[in-house]
């Protein structure tokens, strides 16, 4: 196959599969989870059933790749966050921060069985992994700053962090969420005794 | 019905249920919750498989009961550390840590698919509630006592705690599931600023 020629078709597949992903979280979130059929999947979409099998065996594995897109995206942005200007305490400070509101806000705002269904996934376990790993660079840092606790490695607080930032979910306000924050920095600080 | 008559059914009744919760908790734990068939737990709680349906209509509604019943059990072992003696301080360390020793123990000990066949109960969020409800009481304590951080609620803390500790769920040893209890007061304590 000629190179561009292999590219259209490549471009082709991943604009029928964004068609796809994005009529299925419309409907999902429009519907519940459990209540859209592979056939309206594909109306939406503006595909033939065959097509969309040719894609997706099932709405479960559509959902699953929506849910990696997000995923990917929010990694995306903490990325960005822990990579900006500033010393690496501030730079933690916003990382947990857009971390637990990212955490709000998909308890707040996503289809309701939707997390159920997708916190199974082995992608589910790769992208926890991926922001341990993230936590766990940044608190290296602010501990070569020392401005953390050294009786515990960064290994474990970035895992403390993951944790204690989930209570986000259950939070009524943004200002929670933000005091959230600052409770969870408090028990990582230097201890003074 | 005589009193004495329906107390012996009663009790008839609730240590065939033990019985039936007991075989299906053993094989579970030997096999996974995914291997296991109604047929074999009758004949491993010594019963027909038409009683066993009297009592549960399918294996999941089994270990459902099962899972009940160990919280049931958690809860109260932990209340009793929350009413012995001590300063409020000392107590909610105690509450703290069996917890989260709870949580680390499950994670290592259970059987592997239950977690995810059984964290969606109805039972699970009253339990959860539960908990939240004695680290709330506890912490006010603690706070009456001048030892907490006066600018979260001490249901908001509760909330924190519960989350922070499911960290010990993935964490190697004991030691570092007291590691996490210590930085998970330390985020609680009254801010010196």
């Amino acid at each position: 196959m000629p190179k561009l020629w292999s590219r259209t078709v490549e471009e082709h597949r991943r604009s029928v599969h964004e068609a796809i992903v994005d009529a299925t979280w419309a409907l999902v979130t429009e519907r519940g989870a459990l209540a859209v059929t592979m056939s309206e999947i594909a109306e939406t979409a503006g595909i033939g059933r065959a097509t969309l099998y040719k894609y997706f065996p099932d709405v479960e594995a559509i959902l699953s790749a929506a849910h990696e897109r997000h995923v990917a995206a929010h990694l995306e942005r903490l990325a960005e966050l822990r990579d900006r200007g500033g010393t690496a305490n501030e730079r933690l400070e916003a990382v947990l921060e857009a971390y637990a509101l990212i955490a709000h806000n998909r308890a707040r705002h996503g289809p309701p069985e939707l997390s159920a269904l997708l916190h199974r996934g082995e992608h589910v376990a790769r992208a926890q992994q991926q922001l341990v790993d993230l936590f766990r660079d940044l608190l290296a840092d602010v501990g070569s700053a020392g401005q953390l606790r050294d009786d515990v490695s960064p290994n474990e607080l970035a895992n403390f962090c993951l944790h204690a930032l989930g209570a986000a979910s259950n939070l009524p306000s943004e200002d929670a969420v933000r005091r959230l924050v600052e409770v969870t920095l408090a028990g990582m600080r230097p201890s003074l005794r």
